[in-house]
């Protein structure tokens, strides 16, 4: 069975959406990447730290769910991250009410010794030296490592995320930053500036729009399903990248036609999350009804029109 | 060859875009229908009308594209339909700066005798009550009838727009109008609302994020090809519109599956649209070219999952 690295914060999350708010409940993108992780073979860890305040049923769920979390630290005496969001009524846009660090100030990832030959890596939106940080451990060069980032981390430490953008393979941001990123408005010329940097791969994500994914001169879209009703869209970027990571590290498979179906399954996923508050959706959410969406991607999207000559 | 019978406004644009302007140049939902038509095998022909003051050479290019003029109104001394608009930075939004109605303030259709039986009808955004008055000259029931309308009509002529959707097979509108129209956030409720009003199908387009077709409880999506340059949007919904009624109107077919393939053509020569000012990209292309991207379309969206049971 191949091995997952996730490094991400595993966190409370307050949240206000048009539909209700809720109180601290479980979040953090480490904890949405590895719930996404259970729908696929593959041996997942999680690299994170929370303080004593976090309950030891939260941790039992990811285990439950198959995910090794030996590299999850508990700081006696510490608080866990804190993020408190409220959604505008389009759900497309959110303010931040409270961010608390707390033992987030101070991580220092240890990548448990098991999971330094890990085949993928995926590298959840933190500052850039924690992300290089677990590259430095690894005693084997992963099959692919995926980074995901945030604008965030393009205003405040440039370079340091520069130098870890050129190690990864993949890189998952959303179309305003791929364009501050860039310098360029066309998505297709950012991609391109970006690809120099250092990914071969390249992931748009646009939320209800879908997802891009370009390499080289190719470039493939996953369109997000029409829902009924969107609830909550914390957490989905993060299950889009655990779903897209977890495919791969399953299939040991890195060609562009293999990341095209990495991409539909983390936007399969990443559907199912929306419809509920935080993680609750993902965490009773059963692989039979994964792949009825899945159909319903496939209905969505394919087409046959004889070309003509 | 089936007959397709398009009716929309023939006219002059001035467009401003964060590349350039022009002068006045050829406009009008009719213009880029009837320009778009020109790429299938079929009898089309444009209901419209114009002033003297309208360069008979831009008469002469619709009818050397193979698009019968018979129906465009010459109004002695009366002045074309007039629109200026500007686009912001990101072309996703624009001004309009000038609206001169002229001789489309007293517009009243009159379609050749030749085209009362056709088979498909595309009634271009007007006010209703002209798209009904065109409905009422048929002489036998088309065997698909698509109206594209807007929030204008929303406004302004409620009760005489809803009055010709209940007439019409296919709605074509903007995301931000079918929430309006319906009352739905949701773009699946909203079709879902829409389809009790008449329409069989629902055409919600998305501009830069594509274009949903709803039929029933059936949904397909065909993105919008990512461009290196987008030069000026002008004219790509009705491109699109053209494209999807001209290939149904070719192949005489409307089943969900062959609607499909239609929006994949309206939004492939809508793409191509868009890369220069005005109608001149469309006026230049070649069937060759549509069909390469054809082909990129099909790469875009194109994707083979194994199903596990």
């Amino acid at each position: 069975m191949n091995k997952l690295l996730i490094v991400g914060t595993v966190a409370f999350d307050a949240i206000e959406t048009p539909f209700g708010k809720t109180d601290k409940i479980l979040g953090g993108a480490a904890t949405y990447i590895g719930l996404a992780s259970n729908f696929f073979n593959v041996d997942a860890a999680v690299v994170s730290v929370v303080g004593e305040d976090f309950p030891k049923e939260y941790l039992d769920l990811l285990e439950s769910k198959g995910v090794n979390i030996e590299g999850i630290e508990i700081v006696k005496g510490g608080k866990t991250f804190f993020w408190s969001g409220k959604y505008h009524n389009d759900l497309n846009s959110r303010d931040t009410l409270v961010t608390e660090l707390n033992v987030l100030a101070d991580f220092n990832p240890v990548v448990p010794q098991a999971y330094k030959n890990s085949d993928v890596v995926l590298l959840g939106n933190l500052h850039p030296i924690v992300q290089s940080g677990v590259l430095n451990q690894m005693t084997e060069q992963p099959k692919l490592v995926v980074l995901d980032t945030m604008n965030f981390w393009m205003d405040c430490a440039l370079p340091e995320l520069l130098d870890v953008i050129k190690r990864v393979d993949v890189i998952t941001i959303n179309d305003e930053e791929a364009r501050q990123l860039s310098g360029e408005y066309s998505l297709v010329k950012a991609a391109a500036k970006i690809h120099t940097m250092g990914p071969k791969y390249v992931v748009i994500k646009k939320g209800e729009h879908g997802a891009l994914l370009f390499h080289k001169n190719e470039v493939f879209f996953a369109p997000a399903l029409p829902l009924e009703e969107v609830f909550d869209p914390t957490g989905a970027g993060d299950t889009f990248a655990g779903g897209f990571a977890g495919y791969i590290a399953q299939s040991e498979n890195i060609s562009f036609d293999n990341l095209k179906n990495a991409i539909i399954y983390g936007s399969n996923l990443a559907s199912f999350c929306v419809e509920k508050f935080g993680t609750e959706r993902m965490e009773n959410l059963d692989k039979k009804e994964v792949n009825v969406r899945l159909k319903q991607f496939k209905a969505l999207t394919q087409f046959e029109i004889e070309l003509e000559e």
